[in-house]
């Protein structure tokens, strides 16, 4: 997928939603731990339930791992049907990889090529040629983490790094590395405060901001600093949203909550002159 | 596996080779590719030619998950085999992995308690809490990226922070979240020169060490600045072993190799005196 499709998406729904797909059996409503693939089941479920409210879903593969060969096949069957039945939907596999280059190859062929996503995480701390492979595919996009949502964020990301935060390092070196065409970044919610100077330093690049709901972030603040002519941002929910009931109604009640994040992004969208 | 388990081992075979287990289904004999799970037969005759050998594998998540389910698959394969088969021998998943604290801890739930892994490789940019949940596991071992063997490692890690580069700052900040018994530390053999300085921060730590071989670092000059009383060091080679013939001697050949490695440890071994 393009940026450009990307963009003209979320002008069309009015929504520059992203639905993290992070399932934990412990938390999904009982009554699916009965059928073959429960983690499918429910993917299957909250995607019709809330895919015209959003642009893009982000599965974060560490929670399909941990279910083995079932998870993994719940992973792929979750993409090829986005796929099939909603190709205009942008798909993150929030993985996080990055090796060697021979390694980080194998990597986006994974994740590009034979799963079929339209972007995946990469961590930066390897630098250049651990990044490269992943720029290489046409239409794809890599999702470079700069400023994470958690705690951790400041033990190595904002320390001082040549006269500037490493988050702001990683941002003024990978920049070179691709475009604002395939390159974007992944700045936490919680943090939105420091995105005046983050657009400063990408005023073009897509933002991925996790950390609105359930981590704290605020969507207005993350828009009021991070928000460009082209949009710019995706915002993701994943708790707050797929988990928003644990009974029968929960595909239901996801959409309930999808719909509301949706409604006020439609006023912001609205309320700022550039975005129109 | 314990620390002190791993050191009885390393004495015993007078090694402290690791085996990458990188399979790639380019570069491996093209009889196997008939088979029904070419990877996995290809790991098996090598893990039963090399063991004896070697004190630990180290499968690379890349080269699995770059054949979806089928991959998959024989990763668990191939860690059943081990455990199974060969359960005195220390196993790595490198996969470096991390996230924020609930998604790591479904890494470390996929890779020590599913998978049966002895270790995983974690990367540090998102700091403490993407990191403490795979230390939390008693008896497995947590393997940080510090600074790793490829050209990319100059545009971040070697950067100055805090008055000292940043791969020292992970060590220093990172020394505090676990101990020598359950923290290991990446270091490139291609950058054997920075070893007396890191062993100053870290004098009791494992480290796991690539390079050797295809990358171009020196056995020799890495145990001189790196090895301590406890020897503390696994030296991985995976191209240089496992792909040393691409005909059908190829575990044959990899044997070869890995008996010409284990020989030159034990000659070290034997001249390091505090080895012993």
């Amino acid at each position: 997928m393009t940026k450009e499709f990307l963009v003209d998406q979320i002008r069309k729904k009015q929504s520059f939603l992203c639905i993290g797909l992070d399932v934990d059996l412990n938390k999904i409503p009982e009554h699916l731990l009965k059928l073959e693939d429960p983690i499918f089941e429910f993917n299957k479920a909250i995607i019709d339930a809330t895919h015209q409210f959003c642009v893009a879903y982000k599965p974060n593969t560490a929670f399909y791992e941990a279910y083995g060969l079932k998870g993994w096949q719940a992973l792929e069957k979750t993409i090829d049907y986005l796929n099939k039945n909603y190709p205009e939907i942008f798909t993150i596999a929030d993985a996080k990889r990055g090796d060697i280059g021979n390694t980080s190859r194998m990597y986006a062929k994974a994740f590009f090529e034979d799963l079929g996503f339209d972007s995946v995480t990469v961590a930066p701390y390897m630098g250049k040629d651990s990044v490269e492979p992943f720029l290489e595919f046409k239409d794809k996009h890599t999702i470079l983490l700069a400023l994470t949502s958690n705690e951790g964020a400041f033990d190595f990301q904002t320390k001082t790094v040549d006269h500037t935060e490493l988050y702001k390092k990683v941002l003024i070196t990978s920049k070179s590395w691709g475009n604002s065409q395939n390159l974007m970044y992944v700045v936490g919610a919680t943090k939105a405060e420091y995105l005046t100077d983050i657009r400063k330093l990408i005023p073009d690049n897509f933002l991925l901001v996790p950390g609105i709901g359930a981590q704290g972030g605020s969507l207005e603040e993350v828009c009021k600093y991070g928000m460009t002519q082209n949009v710019g941002l995706l915002i993701n929910s994943s708790r707050g949203i797929i988990y928003a009931s644990s009974a029968e109604d929960y595909a239901e009640k996801a959409a309930e909550q999808a719909s509301k994040l949706q409604q006020s992004m439609t006023v912001i969208l609205r309320n700022q002159p550039k975005c129109k």
